[in-house]
């Protein structure tokens, strides 16, 4: 079955919020935003602007009139950059355990268990349901090496609504994959990502490319030079996304020096895999001539603070990279991180910035404990889960502006399961969101909608 | 109207999650956990335990079995050994706000607002029913300096049925302290901390002590040496808790340097202010000398590590202090800290410790990055958010045990609005806890419970 892609035109009148850079936030007090039978938003009216009573009339008069109540809010729909979905059922899980029996005891175990398509459909369901129900209208997904599987996850994304970019995980080198979860060869891969971008494009219903192949090697160490060579062809030929891991931690960066005498970013772009339309989870260790490279392509980053924490020795310079303007936005990185909120993403993304500004260690004197220019507040955070995600996908989501998909989610602070308290009287609407950014959880989000149409609701 | 404290004897049946101690973690399914009509608990029986099938049938039989349903789950109340309850207002917001503007425009002038007493009773009505909502069944609380609207926060704890601990705060220090908020003098402060201990112990309905009172030195900057002198006298005398902020930024640790030329430790163990029932916020900075004085003397540490990344410049060596066999428990910090939820204290305890053990900072060597001995994982977390608050209190409380006072939690992780997602096949037990510990919101609680009496359901 076809999913209905059709919708009436709408508006929705209430404060918005919404973000146009790392610095510039937008909180609109009465805004009218007028969405389309496209879904895509058509104004975005202030209340004194000419026309805005007539618009609200117009739209109330053929029904079509949503006026938010005290304490409703709308903000963009999350994007979430780096999402692997075969290891939904490990959130929250084996985050005790060493990097290497997380992979090979625990990781890839269960990624090799999606041979089983039955299995696989179980997850994904309860994965996209899941992220929808938290807000995140677009997702970046690793899925696994099986071609079946992959394709269910882009076909349970398209059922649901949600707008996906889905990679059909690419790794041959038998050096560092297990026997039992890896590629037959190096064509074999390549051959098979270029039918998983066929048959995406071609899923009925995807008229609209809601759902969007993507080319992906797991990263430098899981591939031979063979299939990196082959995927950046491919990349070149077929205008794709393109999504990998990048300098994430001490080990594979070393690992990388130690095969290529070059980092990362520096071997990935030999490879043809660094474009307009990549982008690489990580980056923890980029260089000055990394960032470079990234911004000359335009090239965008997935800033994984949950995952930082855990697996990468370090966090990634999220600060001097939005300094140099590289396109940045957010990745849970499920299941390397534990949470499948982005409100999760965005306070990590704040800890982490002052972690790596002032330092942690009471033992090293103050002077020299922290770099001094890392932090970040909650307007950037939410720039980067929003429409920093949408510049680095490329893609016109993440702002609530003409002319951009209404990907959007509703918000209300009055529910009793939530921890987001408003006090009319102290609070301005940048305390409101700041509150929001900090205390909001998925009981707060009572709508999602992806393109103009209503994808969650409670 | 003085509150009900009476109940029925009572047992529930189902899985039980407790630990007795940093290291060991009890997963017991199955359990019968049997309370008595005070709210103590009498027996935590296993399913192969002798007498078991007897004592489930003898409280089914009264009606006074309640069988916990798949996906449920018993867990001790949470201890939340720091909240500055004025602050509530104030939580998720002003946090990209330096320290000095955060205290002088933000918070002090809030603090002053509750001379109030309705503006009081309105903001710790609002935090009470939220941090019980969350499982908190015990907080230890910084109120204000105004003696009616602290007693206020102790009375609607007890009306609440809250366990609480609570200090009307002492501050004389004309050069630390505003005009406008401030003790008329040591003498004023600490008669008002006598009389608010006297008035506390008498509140209708607190035979059992329930509510505590606390003396509350705010921290050394804000206090004279007269003032901490006198409180310290009264410590002693009265055998009362004691609750300060010690060590907690590069800042305040040189304050009290070249005040007393020591750290803030010793000068308060000086004071005789550090005793087995002082519970010392932050403690970031303590060296090898302070931590033997705190474990000589029994003292507490309350970690906030979410405030640990805003306002301390530095993370409180937890793993040192462990090992060390120091009482350590965890405090939210509202709102130096962001959120009211220990799920939340927990999730950054292991942040924070992985953060000290790696380094945050890519630009530095790894092999000189982090401390590479402070990780901690969520057993330890969990234990400090349950028992070790308990220990640190030293009250029976923080474990599902016999002898201890059942203050607990029952979880669902079925709750649609939550993001704990059990997989039955592939989670253990600890697996489920962990997830638990790394996603559980507020609307995962379905039931609290402090000394035996339900105090939140939905
Ligand atoms: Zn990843
Ligand atoms: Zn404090």
């Amino acid at each position: 079955m076809s999913p209905k892609r059709a919708i009436s035109p709408f508006a929705l009148r209430g404060t918005v919020f919404t973000a146009s850079n790392a610095h510039q936030l937008h909180c609109i007090e009465n805004a009218l935003v007028c969405v389309d039978e496209n879904g895509v938003i058509t104004a975005v009216l202030h209340q004194d602007d000419t026309g805005y009573s007539q618009a609200c009339q117009h739209y109330q008069l053929q029904g079509q009139l949503t006026v938010l109540e005290p304490g409703q809010y709308v903000l963009p729909g999350f994007v979430d950059l780096h999402v692997h979905a075969p290891q939904w059922p490990q959130t929250g899980k084996a985050l005790d355990l060493p990097l290497n029996e997380w992979l090979q005891d625990n990781t890839f175990p269960l990624e090799a268990r999606y041979a089983d398509i039955d299995f696989a459909r179980q997850v994904y369901l309860s994965l996209v349901d899941t992220l929808l129900a938290n807000g995140t209208t677009t997702a970046m997904y690793f899925a696994t090496l099986h071609d079946r599987s992959s394709l269910e996850l882009a076909r349970i994304c398209l059922e649901k609504g949600q707008r996906a970019l889905v990679g059909r995980v690419a790794m041959d080198n038998p050096d560092q994959c297990p026997d039992y979860y890896r590629d037959e060869s190096a064509t074999a891969a390549i051959e098979a990502t270029a039918r998983f971008i066929d048959d995406v494009y071609q899923l009925p219903g995807n008229t609209l490319r809601r759902v969007r192949p993507v080319i992906t090697p797991r990263f430098i160490p899981s591939c031979t030079d063979e299939l990196l060579t082959g995927l950046g062809a491919l990349a070149r030929r077929s205008g794709c996304h393109v999504q990998t891991h990048c300098s994430e931690s001490d080990w594979e960066h070393q690992y990388v020096q130690q095969r290529h005498h070059k980092n990362d970013t520096q071997a990935l772009n030999d490879f043809g895999l660094i474009t307009r339309k990549t982008v690489l989870a990580h980056a923890n260790f980029l260089n000055d001539e990394d960032m470079d490279t990234l911004k000359a392509a335009g090239a965008g980053v997935a800033h994984c603070p949950l995952s930082n924490f855990y697996f990468s020795n370090a966090v990634f310079p999220l600060r001097k990279a939005l300094e140099r303007h590289l396109h940045v936005g957010l990745g849970s990185d499920l299941s390397g991180g534990h949470s499948p909120s982005m409100f999760d993403s965005c306070r990590h993304a704040i800890t982490a910035s002052n972690a790596l500004h002032d330092g942690v260690d009471p033992a090293i004197q103050a002077a020299s404990r922290g770099n001094g220019s890392a932090k970040i507040d909650f307007r950037q955070a939410f720039w980067l889960a929003t429409g920093g995600g949408g510049e680095a996908l490329d893609l016109p989501i993440g702002q609530i502006k003409t002319g951009y998909a209404f990907d959007a989610l509703m918000l209300d602070c009055r529910a009793t399961e939530g921890n987001v308290v408003i006090w009319p009287e102290l609070d301005s609407s940048p305390d409101i969101l700041q509150k929001i950014i900090y205390n909001a959880a998925r009981s707060n989000i009572i709508r999602t909608w992806v393109q103009g149409e209503l994808v969650f609701s409670r």
